[in-house]
């Protein structure tokens, strides 16, 4: 029998963690009120009541004692005895008690302030195009998250300052292997890009833009929400839809929260927004119930969120099957609105390829350079190599060179995200390595679930769902996403099946 | 010149005071959220989250350090230099650190902990009708909020144990105040309900079972909304209305949230909520704004609150002169559903006097001896003159006896109320407390706005908010409730102007 003082300081430590998870599912749903409920009116008590939920975050989480009874478990002779979900919430909570206390307060709070700043800035540079005006707050901002980057190299364990950001998104992803696969991604999207954007050319879109009121579209947001198995209606259900400027989903285990923004002339908008947000929320509902509250309850990476997100979009939502189950069921609920289109049209018009500068609006190929075009620049200016008044003009080559488009102004060029002017450099990555990832899940699922695009063409997602429950919600954060990666696929991280994923559907659209 | 450092003294106190008021106001969104939008399955977290809540608070709330601050700044020299406004803001903190600090935490947790297993039982009870089986946790209840009251007396400066209890909700009042002034209520209320309970039962109620679909509904609160001055819709809106099950008001300031139940078969159930509820809601939004985060900036008592709330609804809304205005407007949204119905008639249906057995169904007239039943049985329970198991019997009799209704049973009796199980004694008296206030208040506002209820008929309801906002609402909690009500009156508490209004009111109707 293992010593009972370890299982009591576990027990303890476990407890702490507990408080930090239930404040952050509170912040969570003031958040979400934030965007959907709240009066306008209530913004200046909405700040307040968010910096105090931050203030108490923040003190719960370099709580001294959380450090002691990390060392006495750690240094204790029998932690070996601990099973491996102890071991791993242990380890969690290391790492994050580290990336919280490791760096002084001061520099917190001056990159707390900086953020305020440079977010105005941000948004006052991109209304008049003008980078010059955000350029010395984001000087500003890099240097203090180098800063941040350079102490935590040593907790981490990393050999770049870029790697410490990384690795707050894809623990133990490096700079080195994202560009490995990265560039894999880039020679193998480039022919698929220069070959399909032609065709792209000739397609026939008008049918995306039929007018479909709220109402109806609302009707769709549910029709789908059943056909994923996302319960937004019964008397257990975990879930709800509700409408924001831009699509999120938010929440914890049993009240995971999505939202989509309706465009009458656009209904696909909101009909994809539903599958990618449903495909977050599925991953946060399905950990495993037993883990609740722990470290290892939660999701592995930022990039396994989106790959789950994006399966549910694209792998499954813009295959030729969805389609032939959904049309008949978006005619039922439209009325006559599509009575006159044809599947092959549909998955055609969803399947476009056509490159663009803004990322937000990109379709399932070009999607991934828009992100690789900001890992490169990152990277570099992590490493020394361009300074950030650099930034504008390599963007813009860079957009010309990936892509073939020219970006006319800031606006739409390198001021076109807000990620930068919150100091969240290494975000990036995590939105293309999502589909990294559902390529390599994919192609596992493939051998195990032969049938599974039968499935969706009847209609019934549960096959995908429990094998995606089964394969990776379930694992929860017990593993690095790269290990988790290769439980799943059997393989290292590789470009090549999700590559492999979009010829052989683009090869079928377009022969 | 003062010495600075009473002033930076001053100045901790109030900000370790303002971090307990937001905490409360994200509480409060929390709560809102879990009666109108939370997934039902979300139930077990959302517990969990207001544990945290409450334990945090409690723990900001006990804070060593506002003790300190308190003693620094009673005890210093130049205390009598400080602001009226700062004396009060410090004696009101003083209240609340007592209240929160006196009581042994063992005892505090007891509380706790007899409040969920009372509810359960209370819960089980009121469904199988019979109080045995809620008997044995209320006595446990009672002993437990006897030895708080006690304990309380003397940090209260109170003379009895009851006092302590009444002390939290309407400070300053006693059982010997309200003793003498709710049978001042009760001799004057017998003689009007003899008088018009009988010409009520002639009346025609039909006209308010008419179907009024939600949908319709809806757009009488928001034209109700409109007409009190409750903003919900502009850009800089403070308030929205969401339907719970039972109506409440919840916020703080800028974020003050109403809610209504709709029945298709009753729309005046929901109208008179949104009055209700509004004339709450104003009272929040309109303090002084710069007393926000101050204990100042609240309102002075649960019974002026419940004043504000009644003002609106009755005194305004069960008005001849409201329905003038109203009932065309009321036509207007409905169609033609209400296109036979005059003033009069409507009048007389809203103005029933129709004694009853339970408190939440009653009518203006009847409802204060619901409350005065329920403080005679408290007041003589914490007096040692009658005994838990007493309760039922005597509350049988006094139902017979002020109202003359015959009670079947104990869960249309001594159960009906959840109150007691969460050991709220001394909450009742606020409820007739707030018609006796507002009666206090019509009598000086018919003296200074002589010609409010000409604004009422021609659908003007910003003159009598403004009187309200400058002689109540702006007041906050600068003095307590009977200090404030001889501010605003010039008089004693006297039930007096409630009875005259109702006289007046009843007498124009019946004739």
């Amino acid at each position: 029998m293992r010593d009972p003082l370890l299982t009591e300081n576990y027990n303890k430590l476990i407890e702490k963690y507990k408080q930090i998870v239930i404040l952050n599912s509170i912040d969570a749903i003031i958040r979400w009120d934030m965007e959907t409920k709240m009066p306008p009116g209530a913004f200046g008590l909405r700040s307040q009541q968010l910096a105090l939920l931050s203030k108490i975050e923040h003190s719960m989480s370099i709580d001294p004692e959380i450090g002691v009874l990390l060392e006495r478990l750690e240094k204790h002779p029998d932690c070996q005895n601990l099973t491996e979900v102890e071991k791993r919430n242990i380890s969690l909570i290391r790492k994050f008690y580290d990336e919280q206390t490791r760096l002084p307060e001061k520099l917190v709070s001056e990159i707390a302030r900086q953020q305020a700043i440079a977010y105005e800035s941000w948004k006052k540079a991109k209304l008049t195009k003008d980078f010059a005006i955000f350029k010395p707050d984001l000087e500003k901002m890099f240097e203090l998250k180098m800063q941040s980057a350079e102490i935590l190299m040593e907790p981490k364990g990393v050999k770049t300052p870029y790697d410490a950001m990384i690795d707050f998104f894809e623990p133990k992803l490096t700079q080195e292997i994202i560009t490995k696969v990265f560039e894999e991604l880039k020679s193998g999207l480039v022919p698929i890009i220069e070959r399909y954007a032609a065709h792209s050319e000739k397609i026939d879109f008008s049918v995306l833009k039929r007018r479909v009121p709220v109402k109806v579209q609302e009707e769709v947001s549910k029709s789908l929400a059943k056909f994923i198995g996302y319960d937004i209606e019964s008397r257990n259900a975990r879930g709800r839809i509700d409408e924001t400027e831009h699509p999120f989903t938010v929440g914890y285990y049993d009240d995971v929260r999505i939202t989509t923004h309706y465009h009458e002339d656009n209904f696909i908008s909101s009909l994809y927004s539903i599958l990618h947000e449903g495909g977050h929320a599925l991953y946060e509902q399905n950990l495993k119930r037993e883990w609740m509250y722990l470290p290892v309850g939660a999701g592995c990476s930022y990039g396994f969120h989106e790959s789950q997100a994006r399966f549910v979009e694209n792998i499954v939502g813009r295959s030729h099957e969805f389609w032939e189950y959904y049309l008949p069921e978006l005619k039922r609920i439209t009325g006559d609105t599509f009575a006159d289109v044809g599947v092959e049209q549909m998955v055609s018009a969803v399947n476009v390829v056509r490159p663009s500068k803004i990322r937000i609006e990109a379709d399932e190929v070009t999607y991934a350079l828009h992100i690789i075009i900001r890992f490169e620049l990152e990277r570099d200016l992590f490493a020394g190599k361009l300074k950030v008044g650099e930034l504008p003009a390599l963007w813009n080559q860079k957009y010309e060179d990936y892509l073939g488009v020219k970006v006319e102004n800031d606006s739409e060029g390198i001021l076109q995200d807000v990620h930068w002017s919150h100091g969240y450099f290494g975000y990036f990555p995590s939105y293309a390595l999502g589909n990294i990832y559902s390529g390599q899940i994919l192609q596992r699922m493939e051998k195990e679930l032969a049938k599974w695009q039968e499935y969706i063409s009847k209609g019934s997602f549960k096959e995908v769902r429990e094998w995606l429950v089964n394969n990776v919600h379930s694992y929860g954060n017990l593993y690095d996403p790269l290990i988790l990666l290769k439980k799943i696929s059997g393989e290292e991280i590789t470009s090549k099946p999700f590559l492999k994923y979009l010829q052989s559907k683009y090869s079928k659209i377009y022969g």
